[in-house]
C-alpha cells in the first residue's frame, strides 16, 4: 500500500475530502427508497456503499488508532461490515436490501461525523496509519464504481425504466475498422514499482516470459458484437468454454446484460434510461464467457495479463473516459487502455511469486479472493479518474457482468 | 357479495373515505424506504398496498365504469396488479421490493388521484357499480392487515429492532386457566346469510352435520405456548403431522416467529419493537403445523369450521381487540371469538357446496385459492372493526406464520 | 383394522401367502439393476418394496411377538424402514436408489425367511396380532400398486422406452357418449361399517348431508383429454386453480404424465412401452390440478368424497380392471366405479369426525398425512383385486401424477 | 497426440488389448446393480464407463473410418456419448443412473463387439487413425481411473460399507518427518517435448521463470491432517479462501471425504471398506480449498505446476504406487512424485501460449473445459501405471473430492 510518508499531510486531507465529496456527489440523485435497493446478491444497496466506506474509515483509522473516538453507533459495525472475518459478525450479504432504518439522510450525517473526526485527527496520525486512510481512499474508490453500477442494476429492474442521469446525445455510425498492434515480447516485469499507491494483489513486481503478441487497437463495439449476434455466437456450442455454454442455456443468455429486444430492435439501458445500441461505442456488460466466445469467433484471444499490462506500461493511466468530478459516465469511445470498459484478461486471478498479504485484518483486502475469478485491466467510465495505473489487478467470476466489463482482443504473433 | 343497495349512497361515500383515510393513517409512520421494502415473496412492500389498492378502483370502477376516465399514469397498472390474469400481464411478485418509483409521495397522490375521481364519479353510479365499490372497501381492508404484517415481516429484518410505533404497557402473570364450553351440535347452517357484504367464498348458505363437541373458552396463550416448548414441543415427531415435522426440521424451527433466546431469555418481535414474552397474552404467529402439534400434544384438536361458526353465531363481531381508526393494534387479551388472532381451524379451504364464483376477473378474488390451504376463523388485532362476521373464511397455507394466527382448541365431547 | 377373528387362521395364512406370491410375481421380470433404480423420490426401487413389506412383517410381527425371532439381518431395518418415526433412524428416503447391496436375490432370500417363519409362528399368535398380520396384508397390497408405478417411472426415464411386460393389442375408435346418473341426496352414512378390514382413516362410520348430483356414467377417456388439449386447457390460466397455474407454467406441463410429441404425433408411455392415444381408454396420470381444471373447462366439478362413496355403495368393489394374479395391469375400460384409474375427488384427506389413530408406531400409518392432499376413490388397474371397497379413501398431493390417477365428473343437479 | 508410427501396428493392438482387458477387470467384482448406481452427478456408473469407453472407439474410429461398419446399436450412441456437442444431442448427464438397460452383460457384449471390430480393421487403419486409438486407449486409462472413484462413491452411499475390493493390513506408526528439497529456479522448459503421447492441453513446450523455492520430500499424511483437524483447521476463518470458507460453512465440512466419526474415532471409507485412520498413509479425497487452507496452517503454500514438473523432471512415472494389472489400489506410501495421490498445484488449468486444440470433436477433449479448475500432478493409487509423465495435466473444480487428490507443499526458497 501506499507510502504515505511521499505526502505531505495536507495532500492527503485534499484527496480525503475530495474523494468523500464525489461520493457524496453521486448519491445527491437518489431518494431515500432508491438508496435502500438491493438488485441482486452481487450488488448492494447505495446506502450501504456509503455507510460501508464510513465504517472503514471508523473501524480502522478512528476506532484503532485515535484515543477518546466514540462510535457514531455501536449496533451499526454489524450492518457496515462488508466481510473481514477479523471483524467479527456481520449482517448477511443478501439481505442488506432490507435495511430501511438508518436512513440515506442519517447515513449522511454519519459520513460527516466520521468526516469530521478524521480530519480533526489526520495532524497527529503515524505514518502507519495514513497509509491505511490512503488505503481507505483507494477503498472508498474502488466503491464509487459499484456504487454506480448497483445502481444501474437497481433501476434496471423497474419497468419503468428510470433514470439516474443524463446521457450524452446518442451516438451514431460505426467505430474505424480495428487494427494490431505488434510487441515483441521478452522477458518483462509486471506489478507495482513500489511508487506511490498500490494493493497487495500487484506486488512484489516480478520477471515474466512473454511471446510476441499483437493488441486490437481498439475496443470491440456494439456493433461487433451485434454481429457476431447475428452470425448465431449465442447459439453455436463450439465457441463456447463448457462452463459458458451451460450458463448460456440455463440462464437463457442471448445478449449483454441490459440489452432487450422489442419488435425485432435491440436496445440497452444504461444510467441516462434506455437508449439504442450504438454501434461506434464498446460493447458493456459482457462476462467472462461471453468474451472468450467473441474472441475466438473472432480468430483471436483475449489477451493476458502480462500483455496487456506490457503494452499499457507507456499509456496515460488518466487518459479515456472515466469518473470525474462532475459524474460523466456514459462510454464514449474504444480507444484507449484506460476508461469505457474495463478489460477481461485469459489470466486467473491468483497471487504472484512472493505475494504477501497486508498485515492484520485488511489483509483479507485482496488475497481470500484468489479463486476462480479472472484478471480485468485498464478502467472504465465509472472508474474515478486517478484510481488507476498499468499494474492494477481487478477481478470478477467469469458469469459476473453487472460491472462495465468489455473487450479487447490478443493474438500470438 | 353485498347488496349496495342496502346502502344509501351517503353511506357508501363515508365508508369509502373512512376507509382509505385509515390506510393512510397507517402508512403516516414510514419513509420512503420502509416502504419499499419486500421482506420475503409471501409479503408486499408497504407502497405496493398504498398503490394496487387503489389500482383496484381505478381498474374496476374508474376505467371500467367511468367515462373519460384518464388513468393516473398508464404504466402503473403493470406494477400494481396484484393476481388478476383476466387484467393480463404483471410485474413479478417476488420483484415488488425493487420499485423505488414512484416514490411514497407520488403513490399518496395516486391516492389522492382516485379518490377524488371516485368521489365525484359515486352519485352517477348504478347498484352493480356501486357493489363492486363495496368490494373494492372490503379489499382494501384486508389488505390494512396485511400492511402491518408485512410491515411487521420488513422491520423484523432490521437487526436493530425498529419499532413501527408504541405499544401498550408490558403484560404480567398468567391467564387464568382454559376452560370448556360444550355444545350439542345437530344440523347446523353455516356460511353467509345474505344481509351485508360477504366474499363469494361465503356462500351459499347450506346445512353441515355436526357433532357434540366442546371448545375451549380463551385463546392458547404465550405462556401455554412456552410450557409446549419446555415439554419438548419442537422435538417430537410424533406430536406433528407429516409435512409439519418436514418443515421443523428443514428450517430449524424451535418457536413462533418472532421468537428469539438471547441468554436463555425468549423475547419476542412486534410491532412495538422486541418485547418479552407476555404469559397471559395470546400466542401469535404460528403455523397450522404448529397449532395442530400443539393442539394434539393439549390432548385436543383443532375445530372445524362449521363448529367455529356456530359457537361464535351469537358473539359481537365487533368486539375484542381488533384495529381501529387510531390504530392500536397490540394484541391484549385471550377470550373473545374475534380479536387478537386469527384462529386455525382443522378445515380445508374448499368451496361450499353449490360455491359460484362472482362474474368476470374479480371471480379471481377467492375461487382459484381454494387448494392447499386451511380456514381461519375470527379476526386479529390488525383486522380493521368492522369488517368481521361470522361466516368469514380466511385462508392460509399450513406452513404460514406471518400474520396473526393463533389457536383455540376443541375437543369431542 | 381387521377383526382378526372373523378369519380362520387358515385363511389368513391363504392370504398372506398368495398376496407374498404375487409380489414375488411381479418382481420376476426385472433384473437387479432394474429393481435398483428409483426414478425420482416420491417412488421407491423396485426392490425396496419388496424389502420393505417384508421388514413390516419382521418388525411388527416376528420382532415384536415371536420368542426367539431372529432378525435376518439386524442392520437391514435402517434401511427398509419408511417413514416410522417410532421405528428409529432410517435411510434416506432420497438415496434408496443407491442400494446396491443387498441384491436382488438376497432380498428374494429376506422374502423367504420372513415368510417361513411367518408361517410357522402363526398358529401360536393372538388375535390382536392377527390383526397385525391382516394389517400388512393390506399394507403389502398397497406396494404392489406402487411397485408398478414406480417401475413404470423408472422404466420410463430409459430413452430406449423398455417395456415391463406385454400388453393387449391397441384399441381404437371412441368411447360411448359420457351420460349422468342422478343421485338424490340426503343424510348419507360414509367410512366403513366395521365389516373386514379397514384402515384407520375410513373411521369411525358418520352421517353426511348430501345435495343432488349428477355423476358421469364413464371415466373421462383419452379422447376427451386430446379435446381438452386442443382447447388450449394448458394454455388458459382461467380454467387453473392458482397452485396448479403456478405449477403448469413452472414445468411446462402441456399434456399428462408420459405423454410426448413426436412430429406432431402423441404417444403414452406404459408398462408395455410405448402406444398411441387410444382415445376410448380412460386418460391416466393426470394431477388434482389437471383433473380439476378439465372439471372446469367441461362445466362440471369433481365429485366429493361422500358423493362418490354414496354413489358406489352398490358397485361391486372387484369388478373393473384391476390387478389380478397373472399380472394383467392395461387400463381397458371406462365404465366402473372400481378398476382402470383412480379418482380424483374435490375432498381434501382430513380425519374424519371421532378418528383415532391405531396404537403404537403403525398409528403412523395414515393420520400423520392428513394435511395438503386429496381422496382418491375407487381402484386402478394396478390395484391388487380384493383390496378395494367403496369406503376406501386413497390420497396424494394435488401435484402428483405418477399413480394411475383418473376423472370422473360430478355437477349439481 | 502420439506420433503413431513411432509404434509398430502389433504393439498398438497389445497395448489396445491390455488396456480394454483391464477395464473388463476392474469390472469384474460388480454386480448388475452396482454397475447402474450413479451417486452424484460427477460420477457416472460403472456400466455407463464401461460402455462410453467403448462409444469413443466406436464413433471416432469404426464409424468414422471403417467401410461398413455397423453400430452395434443405432440408440446407443444418444446414451454414451458423454459431453460432445460436435456429436450431438445425449441423455442428461444427471440420469445416466436410470438405465438399466442394457445390462451390464449387454454392456461387457457391445465391448466385445467393438474389440473384435477394431482389431479385425487395425492393420488397414492409417497413421492418422491410429493417432485416434492411441488416444482412445489413453482416454480409457483416465476411464480406469474414474471407474474406481466412482465405484468407491458409489459404495460410499450404502450404510453396511461394502467392499469393492480386499485391502492391505492397516498400516501402523506415523510417517517420517517432512523434509524440503531445495530447487534453484530458472528459466525452465514445461509442456511435453514431442516423444510419446500427449494430450492436446500439454502442448507447446514452453519456457518459464522460476524463483528459488522448496518442495516437501513427502506428501501430507493422514496423521498431519489429524493434527490440522485439532488445531481447529476447519473453524478457522483465516485459514480459508473466500469461497473456500463458504463452501466450508455451507457443507458443513469438517474433514476429508469418507471421513467419518463415531463416538470420536474417526475412520475412512475405502474400496476395501471401512479403515481406521493411517497417520502414515497420505491423505486423499480433499478439495483445493482444504489443500491451499492445511498449506497457510502449515506456513507453506501449494507447488505452481511449472515448479512440480521441474522438480519431477529425472523422476520415473511409473514409479509409485498406481494401478496395476492386478488391480492393487489401496494408497501406501507418502514418498514418490508419482504415485498415491494427485497433488493440487496453485496454478489454474488455463491454455499453454500458442495452445491449439485438436482438429474436431475431439477438440472438445482438453480446451472447452479451461476455466475455473486447478491443475494436479503426478499420479494416484487408481492411475494405471503407463498413463503417468510429467507434463501431464490433470485438473478439477476446487471443491471437487471425490478423486484421489492430495497435498504436497512447497516454499519460497
Amino acid at each position: 500500500m501506499a507510502r504515505a510518508d511521499d505526502q505531505p499531510s495536507s495532500d492527503l486531507r485534499d484527496r480525503y475530502l475530495s474523494t468523500r465529496h464525489l461520493t457524496d456527489a453521486l448519491a445527491r440523485p437518489l431518494s431515500d427508497a432508491d438508496a435502500v435497493i438491493q438488485p441482486h446478491e452481487d450488488a448492494s444497496p447505495a446506502k450501504w456503499h456509503l455507510a460501508h466506506t464510513s465504517w472503514f474509515f471508523e473501524t480502522f483509522i478512528l476506532r484503532d488508532h485515535v484515543a477518546d473516538y466514540r462510535l457514531h453507533d455501536e449496533r451499526w459495525p454489524f450492518l457496515f461490515n462488508s466481510y473481514y472475518e477479523g471483524e467479527g459478525e456481520r449482517h448477511a450479504r443478501a439481505r442488506r436490501g432490507m435495511i430501511s432504518r438508518p436512513s440515506l439522510d442519517e447515513v449522511r450525517a454519519y459520513r460527516a461525523h466520521v468526516d469530521d473526526a478524521l480530519v480533526e485527527a489526520l495532524p497527529q496520525l503515524g505514518e502507519d496509519v495514513r497509509a491505511l486512510i490512503a488505503l481507505g481512499i483507494e477503498h472508498e474508490q474502488q466503491h464509487q464504481e459499484l456504487f454506480l453500477t448497483d445502481i444501474l442494476a437497481a433501476l434496471h429492474e423497474n419497468p419503468l425504466d428510470p433514470a439516474y442521469g443524463e446521457g450524452p446525445p446518442v451516438a451514431t455510425g460505426e467505430a474505424a475498422p480495428m487494427g494490431w498492434t505488434r510487441h515483441e515480447g521478452g522477458t518483462v516485469e509486471i506489478g507495482h514499482s513500489g511508487k506511490g499507491f498500490s494493493f497487495d494483489c500487484e506486488r512484489p513486481r516480478h520477471a515474466r516470459l512473454v511471446a510476441p503478441f499483437e493488441l486490437a487497437d481498439r475496443l470491440v463495439t456494439q456493433g461487433d458484437w451485434a454481429r457476431f449476434m447475428l452470425d448465431g455466437g449465442y447459439s453455436t456450442p463450439s465457441l463456447w468454454l463448457s462452463d459458458g455454454w451451460a450458463w448460456v442455456t440455463e440462464n437463457g443468455i442471448e445478449a449483454p446484460l441490459y440489452w432487450r429486444r422489442d419488435d425485432g430492435e435491440w436496445s440497452r439501458f444504461t444510467l441516462a434510461g434506455r437508449r439504442p445500441i450504438e454501434p461506434s461505442l464498446p460493447v458493456t456488460h459482457v462476462s467472462y464467457y461471453e468474451a472468450e466466445a467473441y474472441a475466438r469467433w473472432a480468430g483471436a484471444r483475449l489477451p493476458r495479463e502480462e500483455e496487456w499490462e506490457m503494452a499499457a506500461s507507456n499509456a496515460d493511466p488518466a487518459a479515456g473516459h472515466q469518473l470525474d468530478e462532475a459524474g460523466a459516465v456514459m462510454p464514449l469511445g474504444a480507444g484507449t487502455m484506460f476508461g469505457d470498459c474495463w478489460q477481461w484478461t485469459g489470466s486467473a486471478y491468483l497471487p504472484y511469486p512472493g505475494f504477501t498479504p497486508e498485515e492484520g485484518t485488511v489483509g483479507e483486502y485482496n488475497g481470500k479472493f484468489m479463486c476462480g475469478q479472472f484478471v480485468l485491466k485498464g478502467a472504465s467510465c465509472a472508474t474515478p479518474r486517478g484510481h488507476s495505473r498499468a499494474s492494477y489487478r481487478n477481478f470478477f467470476y467469469p458469469a459476473q457482468r453487472w460491472q462495465f466489463t468489455g473487450v479487447r482482443l490478443a493474438r500470438d504473433a
